[in-house]
């Protein structure tokens, strides 16, 4: 066996294991022009000495800081920092004073293409969340308005969302009809966006923005699609002229509900929602297989409602089975602030949808920027963007608009469309303000099944069938998360779908602290490598050791199982040896490279583990202890316990040192 | 630097990874003989191919079966098999046939001497519990008999504890008062132990024993000092001979009872109740402070009761204002199976109650088993002994017993009386029986104040204000999830306190995994050894290379702080270097070791990582990759974008490697 190691003591910090030094066929070793002599030991140290406040500083910025945002601030004039404050807080005045004509010719081609596309989504998404359609529109002027000075994402397109929408609909309607009770509603819905940009700004300011990575890939898609069904049944009440339909969001009422009604389907309203739909459908298509002719998918709802409404008001008499949206009223955003509802019955049911729809509008707002940053090359800061959706919803509920985000869809196109900044969201929300004005009675009569329409294609693209596949392939445990939010979502409800997403994420977690990984581990004979025997069939079991890795910190959570763990490890590998070579273990090493942290239960594993093993006269030795680590060992009093030849800086070290020590 | 590595090409599995070879420089390096070829690069083996259900099938008996429970079983004969099957469902087998005259004597006095504290100590929990006394004498002869014949643990004395008691008395007294309705306490009484029964032997069955690890020592050491500190406040009313008194089980509602009511304290009461505390207490230091008295703690609370009841049956007459036990039924257990309650009202009380003494009766049991089998060699099966409590409670539901499980105090006065065998649990038993038949007028007269003096004693041992120091001494996250369960079981409530408390010690396995640590490597001259540049003075970093330790699984909790700190990390790296020796960063190598799984979103991060790292030219590779991640990276393609110069064996090969490669 080839051991290569060297003897130079390292202290630092204050390691204190293995001052002895006991050599045993010291080697020459010539390496490029140095001479060193080989078989030594290098010590363990302690990570540097910190008081409990310099720890707790660290770890807190460790948490809420791992960005470090003020770096740039580091050694700045008076002035300088004053214009980056502003530049930090307000975007805008970060990319205003470059702006240039080229940017605006960008932005306004964008602003214009997802204009055409915001104004029929913000009705339809409004009917979603059982709301006049007008809100939808209000919420596409104010909010990107606001977004364009806070946000620092370039190519967000901000307004209302599907998935916010149905959940708002959902979990307001459980509690108060909009037939029966508008105002309330209303307020409600209000109060909902109010608190969810409250929540929104909150998690941001308090730099909690991890709350939402909680919400894994696997989850979203799950979700996703879940919510993706369930809204396309909903639209069959538009798509077949239903006028009697549940309000119910699970999949089997739903169904049952639009079979009932068979009476009420009109086949003036689904030939002509299917012949739409189809034709959305096809435009998606085409935009999807060629980047180039994104504008065909773009435009294509704009030309739907306004072919589908011309073709209504035309044939007036002869469709009178198709339902249309009626009388909107012109104008612009009226104020809402004396709509806010802070006490009484609601509260609570606004506060919860608040919060859930805050959380949802923030991921989806949040992972969209992050897409079109890191595909155009710049970074967004997560906490900021925080602050900036929230803000506008809060600004969005005191002027009549609900829960508002970027869209991934609008944003795809703005993209594509070649959006250079923001300003794109001021084109797109001054065309709103021109519709709010003055086009509002075009729209008299738009028939419902063309919302209808427009909201099945949006939410057919949240079915990633793909990605749900590849879960399959690569990780069986996503999987299951994602099957149980699409379920979850399907057949109980939207919130407890979620939450049973979070809980198998969560639970993949702890089953991951609580069942880790443990292996024999063996040297790659020529080298100071060790690996997993099952895993690489070069590495040999060193004789008389059982070296065994940890693949998790040790914590209560599992620190019985890997006692038993490593008690079997032992008892298999002494079976092992008593059958094939007669030979017996005399030392245990384990490797603790992975043992990224120990609490006090690992402690008193560890201790109790040294205990068992010495009354079977067995040498227990630890490699490469973490900082962490090996300061609580020392913190314990447990280092002791160990003396001098317990802890090593490698495996190979620990094999070296403990065989010369038998020998001599 | 010396860098030494060797020209061995190790194929195994189907490792693809870094199959080009360049070598610089290489050195002859003669060690014990042997001559091998330095700078060669080893391939990273993925691990052995294994289909979905194999994959699973170890996965379940990992999580399920890490002990290998039938290990013992494997090529035995027919008959033998059978003999260990009933050995191992009932260990009765395992040392009755060499059970001897000696073994007996051991057991018969360590069985009379914790029969002396039992028969005081039932009687006082079951007053706890708001059960009649004799319910704890009941429970002190049923469930010894039957767990002397199931139970694996040959040093746990059996019968009622005062965790389980309180928690059961406060639970039911808030459904239900004993003083009005007497037998519907009774039978929620008797159904909760039964429920409480069959969740532990469902769990035993199950192996779902890890879900007892989830009550860590951190939190333990908090919810028994709350409790001690409620129930010690609580004995307030037998020691001041209170009638009045609160059935709250907070702390304030409980402080300021016992001041209200100042009129009803009896000064002979309390006068003889701190009398007996005092000697009690006395005697329990005695104990404590030289084990080999133990007699003396162990004797005194059946000392104290004779003695009292002798003092009250002498002076009745003057001692009228002490409360006493009153009249008790003589005879044996009488069956309860009639009174179990299977629905109506109330059944939901029964449920959890049962479910929450059932999981703290279990952690005690187990604990005690597991610590006595630790101190006298032997090994106790958790699952095993889940199942023994479990069908002892189920049993003693349908004979008049509440809840029992082994003590700590009793068990350790036992393996100090010198107990062998379970059979000093029938020999306690048999004296309790005894009791039953004969001796039960002889409590007619029993003060209750010494009932509230032993419960005083015997809580007060729980309250580890040396544990609780050692915590904060060495994890302060620990100390926090202690000091919530204290305080939320002192404040708010028994089962809040401690779900708070597992919420604080699942948050910090949440919080370590959400934020690991990460750092700077470099390597300690004239070794192959990486370490972390903050903790190892002689660490230095390599040039041109930036490497990474990342130490935690990378998952959908922690993808995005990993990508934002490890680009903070190249940036501070960068700037380092520009300001130092002008010098710049060509590539990132990160140490995958202690990244001991992956998931979706962590891939993602990766693949995205790469994309970025590329944009900025620089090159990124993986430093030993681990089996499920390398097998990961492999199924998601991610792999094949690194291609041959992004995955190594060990940091070292990486380096140089790579270093080579800019030299060619």
């Amino acid at each position: 066996m080839g051991i290569i190691s060297n003897r130079v003591e390292h202290y630092s910090g204050s390691g204190h294991a293995n001052q002895e030094q006991t050599a045993t066929t010291p080697v020459n070793v010539t390496v490029s022009g140095e001479t060193m002599t080989s078989f030594a030991v290098h010590s363990v140290c302690l990570p540097p000495q910190k008081s409990t406040l310099q720890k707790l500083r660290h770890r807190l910025s460790e948490v809420f800081f791992p960005d470090d945002p003020l770096h740039g601030f580091k050694n700045q004039s008076r002035l300088r920092k004053l214009i980056l404050a502003l530049q930090f807080f307000f975007p805008i005045f970060e990319w205003a004073p470059n702006y240039s004509f080229t940017l605006l010719r960008s932005d306004v081609v964008s602003g214009l293409t997802i204009a055409s596309l915001a104004i029929p989504q913000g009705i339809s998404y409004a009917k979603l969340a059982n709301l006049p359609p007008i809100i939808g529109l209000y919420s596409s002027f104010v909010p990107p308005l606001i977004y364009s000075v806070l946000g620092s994402s370039k190519h967000l397109a901000v307004g209302p969302v599907s998935i916010a929408s149905l959940v708002m609909g959902t979990m307001l309607n459980d509690a108060v009809s909009y037939n029966k009770e508008p105002v309330l509603y209303l307020k409600l819905a209000f109060t909902a966006t109010f608190f969810a940009g409250v929540f929104q700004a909150t998690l941001g300011l308090l730099r909690l923005g991890f709350v939402i990575d909680f919400l894994s890939k696997a989850t979203l898609v799950g979700f996703m699609a879940g919510a993706a069904v369930i809204v396309s049944l909903q639209q069959l009440k538009g798509l077949l002229g239903i006028t009697h339909f549940t309000n119910s969001m699970q999949l089997i009422p739903v169904l049952s509900s639009a079979l009932q009604h068979k009476n009420e389907w009109s086949w003036q309203t689904y030939v002509m929602g299917f012949c739409f739909l189809a034709f959305l459908l096809t435009t998606r298509h085409i935009g999807m297989r060629k980047p180039k002719l994104f504008w065909v998918s773009a435009a294509a709802p704009l030309v739907s409602v306004v072919l589908s409404t011309i073709l209504v008001t035309l044939f007036r008499s002869k469709l009178q089975g198709i339902a249309i949206i009626g009388h909107l009223e012109k104008g612009l955003n009226p104020p809402s602030s004396n709509m806010l509802y802070f006490h009484g019955y609601f509260l609570g049911v606004a506060l919860k949808t608040g919060i859930i729809t805050g959380i949802l509008s923030l991921t989806e707002g949040i992972a969209v920027g992050r897409t079109f940053a890191s595909l155009n090359d710049y970074q967004v800061d997560g906490n900021k963007e925080m602050i900036a959706i929230g803000l506008m919803n809060m600004a969005g509920s005191c002027s009549s608009c609900y829960v508002t985000t970027g869209s991934f869809s609008r944003s795809a196109v703005n993209a594509n469309a070649g959006a250079k900044t923001v300003v794109s969201n001021i084109i797109m929300a001054s065309t709103v303000l021109v519709t709010l004005l003055f086009l509002m009675p075009l729209f008299h009569y738009t028939p419902n099944l063309i919302l209808a329409a427009i909201i099945i294609t949006a939410v057919i693209g949240l079915i990633d069938y793909q990605s749900a596949i590849k879960l399959w392939k690569v990780d069986k445990l996503d999987f299951v998360a994602c099957l149980s939010s699409f379920f979850g979502v399907l057949i109980i409800s939207v919130p407890i779908g979620l939450a049973i997403a979070v809980g198998v994420s969560v639970f993949k977690i702890l089953l991951h602290v609580t069942r880790p990984n443990t292996g024999v581990l063996g040297n790659i004979p020529g080298t100071q490598i060790y690996q997993n025997v099952s895993r690489y069939r070069e590495a040999k079991r060193v004789p008389c050791f059982v070296i065994l890795g940890v693949d998790a910190p040790i914590y209560f959570a599992n620190s019985t199982y890997l006692q038993e763990r490593i008690l079997r490890w032992i008892r298999e590998e002494e079976e092992w040896l008593a059958a094939n070579n007669g030979s017996s273990v005399k030392c245990v090493v384990i490797d603790m490279t992975a043992v990224t942290g120990i609490d006090t239960s690992g402690l008193a594993m560890v201790k109790e583990l040294k205990k068992m093993l010495e009354k079977r006269s067995l040498q227990l030795a630890l490699a490469n202890p973490g900082g962490s680590v090996m300061e609580k060992l020392h913190q314990s009093n447990i280092l002791e316990s160990f003396g001098l030849e317990g802890v090593y800086l490698t495996i190979d070290e620990a094999v070296a040192d403990i065989s010369s020590s038998w020998k001599a």
